[in-house]
């Protein structure tokens, strides 16, 4: 079973053609510049085979109609082709981000889910895209089923306590103002293999899911359901962030606003684009903010320091919603790849039960795998996340069901 | 020797004669709607002796200048007075909202102090109403020493990586955008209650202080020294209060600005004025959610899940944060008051060292307990606070020395 996974962006279109059958990636490229003079797309075909061959072409790509018939070009082309035609692409699974409160688990779409999709627009209008790239997929694919996967969907089982905000009751009910997560398709996907590592059933198993990447999120999974996490009614929250600022004093915004008299958008666009370690250090590369570090810089050691601490005291705040957790699982870019930050974010918590191996954390490994001491209570494991996965397994379960 | 402890708000004089053999309040007033076509007097002499007298009286107080000749007349006058005249009067200290990166102790007040206090208000505008009252002292009373005790300057041992927000830096170096706390000077003495209390040295000691009032925060304190808190730049944030939303998604407030059309001024009053529990079940009183929960009311009951929620989960971040706690301190109105909201907080926390004994939380007493069982690895401790003997004890301390 060949399923095609497509991340639809407002500019962008990001897709793996994945081979169920060993769950290999057949092909995986982006499309970007959508709508620009210049667009691009770059292919790489049986990435497990060939790693470093890949194809670049640049090319103006009006729509994206335009991108999704230049995405079908590339995968039955002659030279970087890997199918014979669109039949043979059994189902498509889309990545949405918002699915509000009326997605719990992944859709077959249809006209209906079309237009629930489209009512939820206003929750995060930054990613109609999405939206835009399904119907593309509907138009040019007859016939072959769509599924749509969430990215709040995993975040739905928050319980009211944690999911509404301290304001006024009918910003709820009117507008559906309240927390409602993303990354959910990671921390799902984490969550599940971090299970699977320590070897229990996941409706037995408490866990506190880090995802750090660009965007940086965290869980609190109670039973292999989520009880709380950072984000909230938008990605902004939470964490500190490459270039998001993450949970402040709700008052900064109008205290900006007037100092540095900007407007809202302004504002926004401030703590969205130029804030978090950017905002600190001038650089929103961990691992640039690691060599300037190693050279001294003092400002990038505040940014590292104050991203560390952030994650420290979520994972204390989460150790108190579940009472217990058998693992903090670290995970993306960050999670994954960065000792220093995770050696960080746990020092001083023995107390609470987590005692990282300075040895584990320090070796690199692109396998999930345990980095805590053998004499630790709670487990911290590093699980690579794999949402094209997590998105493609979501979709076979459903075409298959 | 007798201080004059005063709180200046913008409205309004708070104010208590305090006899420092003993530390027993001579007497305490109010005087309310400073400024309006109608105000009045409230005031209790020896309330120890005669608690449920007290002299009530309606007339126009102009301004700040007139409240405070109000006062004396009141203190020295025949009927309530307590004292003979001004001079009995030792020392006044000062209430101060905002002692911003300036003040980290009460300081003796000169002309310098009074020119950093003003520099000071950008950060505070609202509470521009201390330094009148200042003024307005200095003036009323030449010769008598006045000290000025800062909600902030507790929490300015917060370190960088705390107290600095994700944010461009520029605006902490150009405005101080930073978090400065509040509530500093009843977290700072039921801190040293609390060491007292447990019989140990305030140096080495480790708290969780949780003031939960009409407004409410809570303080990480490391070695007697404040290491964290929960309110930031202003005090809207945070916890959630009776009327403040405490930390939501920052970007809420663009989101509320676009869909109900609000300006920024609207938006942040939505937020400080009718959010919280308010917001969500339409009272902030705890007490009266208390009798609603017990009628059905669901939004009630939301409330104060939401309540309790947010406590518990900082609760959990201090933890964190401090790697050890000796005790969770509950004080203010209903922290000192409510077994529902600590049993709340503190429930499932077991598994952290927190054992609350439900039969000691039931029981009422007006004086420093532990609610705690006795197999609790950490004590929780409810302590009543008192930021006017704070400020009176600061301020002998200073004069004195």
């Amino acid at each position: 079973m060949n399923i095609l996974v497509i991340n639809s962006g407002s500019s962008s279109l990001k897709y793996q053609l994945i081979d169920m059958e060993g769950e290999s990636v057949t092909a995986s490229g982006v499309i970007e510049r959508i709508g620009e003079e210049m667009g691009s797309i770059t292919q790489r075909s049986h990435p497990d085979k060939w790693p470093d061959a890949k194809s670049e072409e640049k090319r103006p790509v009006l729509n994206h109609d335009a991108a999704m018939r230049l995405m079908v070009e590339k995968l039955t082309g002659e030279e970087w082709g890997v199918i014979g035609s669109l039949s043979d692409i059994d189902a498509i699974g889309h990545r949405v981000v918002q699915g509000g409160e009326s997605f719990a688990a992944p859709a077959l779409v249809d006209a209906d889910v079309v237009e629930t999709i489209r009512a939820n627009i206003p929750l995060a209008p930054l990613h109609a895209a999405n939206l835009v790239g399904i119907e593309a997929a509907l138009e040019l694919f007859p016939g072959t089923p769509n599924v749509t996967v969430f990215d709040t969907e995993f975040h739905q089982t928050i319980p009211a306590k944690a999911h509404l905000y301290p304001i006024p009751y009918e910003l709820y009910e009117e507008h559906r103002i309240r927390k409602y997560g993303f990354h959910g398709t990671s921390h799902k996907y984490v969550a599940r293999a971090a299970a699977e590592f320590l070897n229990k059933p996941l409706e037995d198993t408490d866990l506190i899911t880090v995802h750090l990447g660009n965007g940086c999120s965290m869980a609190a999974v109670k039973n292999g359901r989520c009880a709380d996490t950072t984000m909230g009614l938008t990605p902004l929250a939470g964490l500190m962030m490459g270039t998001r600022c993450g949970d402040v004093d709700p008052a900064i915004f109008p205290f900006i606003a007037r100092t540095e008299k900007l407007c809202v958008n302004e504002v926004d666009e401030m703590l969205n684009k130029k804030s978090g370690l950017l905002g600190i250090c001038g650089m929103n590369d961990m691992r640039d903010i690691h060599t300037a570090r190693a050279k001294g810089d003092e400002r990038a050691q505040l940014a590292f320091e104050m991203f560390a601490y952030r994650v420290k005291s979520f994972i204390g705040s989460y150790l108190a919603v579940l009472g217990r957790a058998d693992a903090v699982v670290f995970t993306a870019g960050i999670g994954e790849n960065d000792p220093e930050v995770r050696a960080l974010a746990c020092q001083g918590l023995e107390g609470l039960g987590i005692r990282i191996s300075g040895e584990r954390n320090g070796k690199r490994c692109a396998k999930g795998r345990c980095i805590s001491a053998d004499d630790s209570p709670v487990q911290v494991l590093v699980i690579p996340t794999n949402e094209e996965l997590e998105i493609a397994r979501a979709t076979k379960a459903l075409v298959a069901g």
